[in-house]
């Protein structure tokens, strides 16, 4: 089974480090393709670079699509593009804050949400109310760290972290906590064992989810809300994207 | 005040009519301009179309931005863009989905939205609940005729039109109606005295609460949630797109 | 346009403030009536005061409809007698919580409020409720100083407001402060500067709000919520506010 | 035990028919006092009304308390001036509809109210909001008859009633039926027989929940929301209402 | 009128404790019968000692139905088994959660929880949620100390618990307090008076609410949620609870 | 991996039908092992017999903990017993509505459940609620037919059930059509070809959850609401499911 992560930004390193944490999860049937668009903006912080990264990102998913990919995962925190991804294809489409939120409603009836930028707070929180889960979520926090930060071993960035798990993990008890952010992935076994609850990483519930889905010959619903494009002309520079043919990818 | 009225769409017609509609309800100091991006689809119809109406949105936006525009009103009922729109400015930006809503919270109780197509009911739906108005919404009728027709004066359009009205104003007795799609704006005065009660069109409102908000001062809080895009290189296609110097618009 | 601003206090000064923030900011074209009813209470704080304002409110509303006022904004955060009001006049009638409400939902995602007597707190977020914002308000803070002494440049209570003002951005992160209480309103402009985020003041947004659906000829709907009351006997002091003749005002 | 039934209309005869009906289930020891003020519309149907029959319903409700009432029930299905009502007293006050809810509640996990005039729809679903059981409620259903046409023999009031019911039960699937208004009270038994539910009537509830308040020594709380009203002067006919002395009836 | 008050736990000396709270709030014709099951749990503490209390407390609502018992009452704050003793009996039957949240939402419009254990939290959060309350509750406190604590007069945990309440007073500003835990009913009068509002118990108020409905000759509904169990063949040491003949006890 | 799929019913027939359908779809790493208690109920239909499914469904939860399992199922569409199974074990626990709900979230935005008893009806909505999909359910179709005809070729019952998803997919327009019950699971691949759009059925979908879980080695978290439950003891026929030692299974 072929899944496709896109990384919607255009920094290739990061996608190299999706794409192995995502390998490391997978099971041995499973190729983990991972991509980044060409157009965009490096890494996505708000609903700026957000609008900026999906035509991107929807390209990606059509050549994954036409490739033979039968699944699709949204690496970004913020969930770009998922509607209209979901709308071009029959297969399952996940996004990382949605598999994470899954996940930590799997796992325990609570979570806090860390790490997240104070811009993407709001985006955050608009997530949890889209997928059900604001009853859940007890709060998101707004990290005063930035997110390239973590990879900085010399930044403060790891402490501060930590120091917002503590203080939410007291003030909420929450029954887990997600990384609201995907720069900060790979340290969720360490912090789990640190905290002694489940500290949940996107990226690789949804590898599981994708393939969960996929392996059941579950996709996309094309009923209602997701239904194919309509065939139509597009113009300027995305005069390719037009779906003229078929009205469905 | 001038106040710049963006259809996410290609088709310059359509600008026209929209553009009319706005200066025929505008104060006598308001300018409107109306434009539409060059790159994109013709038309908007469901996630996909909405992805890719974006960046040449936010390219207008920011053109307006520059040129003194003191107001920004998204002119279609699935507001695509409104949060990056609204990211980069400080001036009031309004979608005309927003705009009926409101409008229709505060003459009535309760609304019913004719005149959607069937992929974008959930859109609405999840409009109204980002709105608050989720208890307010009677439901959202998934149109049976296609938008085009309605300016086809043979098609049936206006006649299937008219049924919806009366059966969801039958059904669900909601205090007013929302007309769905920014292609039968015209008709809200008629059908307003027809079924006696407001129809309501969100492209005049939106003028309105735009002149309202830019008269007094009040724009785009730029605290939290729509705080200025960081700076950062962004690549390929929308290289140019990056905010590289401050930070702000 | 004759727009009829009804402060629903017998305080005459205050009905005078009120009328000149409303006059600064309305359009040319619109002629601003203020009135206050002579009977009820001095000043407004709590359900007790608001069921003796509601009476001579709505008796001011029906004098002003009967003499061409073409909109109504009731006075008083907590909006007394909106729905009565609304029940007999085909004109808008607004809240001065609901514009501010309305207001700070366009600017910005997420709003606190400050100001607010502690026994109108409860007040205030059902109207939060009523109006779709539960989930866009981040709290209703409860004053800790008078709303009288804010006119008493002696008093502490501007220094107050402004440390609840800093306490609620800090911990609550709203996207805008709205001034829960008519006697502030004057301060808007100022603390948006001093806080650098809009603070917002319902009586201004209430004309605007108000100018703007009367300039679409759209009104309160008569179709099922407000429908006009029923014609009926009154008795003892209310006889001559019984509606005997056509059941609409 | 003294417990004041205001009904808050000022038509007689219904008093004296809520006052049998409330005897009818009240524990021995409990005195029933059923009062109407003598201002104020002789039935309320909507918001008009309600704000016009609020001031003498609160006269009632003080003069009770000065009489050593230490119970208070509001005896109209819109539970107008509840309130206000709690916040001069410490004792409790019960409205019908909250009464019947709330029993609802506890027999079952889901109710529809039926015999509600069109015009107070909206405010039945508002109730239910209000209380917390927006969820529990499956509807209310609009009645096409009047409510003084329920006392009337030769009418087709109870016929539509009963259609109404059979209707709501078989399409919502409620566990019980609240009868939305005070007219139709007597009916509950033989319609709960009819249709093998409970079909509750909410005067005789507010008689049991306001005598065990009480019984047990609960009132109002006095701690926020119902703090008593502030002393200040009151102008005109309501001048004998401000509650200058200590603040608190 | 007989009650039957289940304590589902089978600590005997805790049944007597609750019979004597009950017998002392009832009205002179309730007989108030206190049962405890013999299988169990000794304390009821999270879910686990949930699942195993519920088939001993369905059992003891059985016999109780089979020898008169008018109404139920299940005396553990989790409210255990509520469903299923309700799909077996045409009278009432009433948790102490419940009753407590329904009193606390008729003498205020918000409350708090104190005294609950950490791992409970949860279990009442969703309770209030399930009854409609979650808008009511302002916070649910997870308690420092343990239940039993509560009984040892020398213990630190009257302390800890007055500790919270001021604490939940000041911060939440709650209209009522309720003591989340049957263990600390007998202390409801005495911190009502100390901190100077209604601080709820929920044993004495569910006797109240089943001597009403009761009395009204109200129980539960058999239409649709709670019709009674289907005859089906049951096996092992539950062979005797299979309700083999009518389908309802 | 061991998964253990409890069907908390005492039918071994049925058991053996679960374990098949849960088999086909595991990875071939997985060991699926199906158990049922040999005391409670045939079948669960109501509150009442899930509260005698529960002590055997606990106690094969137990045994398969301590034989080593490392994710568990249960298999009723009611999830009884979830949070108790949940609070004995650091495995993940999942129930197959909880798991059909997750899907339909991740594969559309709405979905509607078929196929359900009536008296279960509450159930259902109650568990969408609970899981936070309220707002994807549109609606729970009570099922005229009995789940052991679905079994019965000579029976109406499969006619039936697709008449029902006819006409819910007609009104509600949902994006996805859960099966209510596991009696018909193994329709869902047929359905969906029929209607065209996915038909989930629970019992798969839990599979590949779980596997997932416990492949990343995530489980129930312990730190508030699923916390060990404590040591104490238990009398009579439960007295052997008392976890005096640890307190954690």
């Amino acid at each position: 089974m072929k899944i496709l992560v896109v990384n919607p930004n255009t920094t290739r390193s990061m996608t190299g480090k999706i794409a192995a944490a995502a390998r490391a999860v997978a099971w041995p049937g499973t190729e983990i393709i991972a991509v980044n668009p060409d157009m965009g903006p490096v890494s996505i912080e708000g609903y700026y670079d957000e609008a900026f990264c999906v035509p991107g990102l929807i390209e990606e998913v059509r050549k994954g699509a036409d490739g033979g990919a039968e699944g699709f995962i949204i690496a970004c925190f913020d969930d770009p593009g998922l509607d209209a991804a979901r709308s071009i294809t029959t297969a399952p489409v996940i996004g990382i804050a949605e598999a994470a939120m899954h996940t930590a409603a799997l796992v325990g009836r609570s979570f806090s949400v860390v790490g997240t930028p104070a811009r993407a707070v709001a985006t955050i929180e608009h997530l949890a109310l889209r997928y059900g889960f604001e009853r859940h979520c007890r709060g998101v926090c707004a990290a005063e760290f930035s997110v390239l930060a973590l990879e900085d071993p010399k930044s403060d960035a790891i402490r501060l972290l930590k120091s917002d798990i503590r203080r939410v993990v007291s003030e909420g008890r929450p029954d887990s906590i997600i990384l609201g952010c995907a720069g900060i992935a790979g340290l969720s076994k360490a912090l789990s064992h640190e905290f002694d609850l489940p500290v949940i990483d996107g990226v690789i519930e949804a590898v599981k989810l994708t393939e969960s889905l996929a392996g059941l010959g579950l996709g996309t619903s094309k009923a209602n809300s997701y239904a194919p494009p309509l065939p139509k002309p597009y113009t300027g520079i995305f005069a390719r994207h037009a779906l003229l043919g078929s009205g469905e990818a």
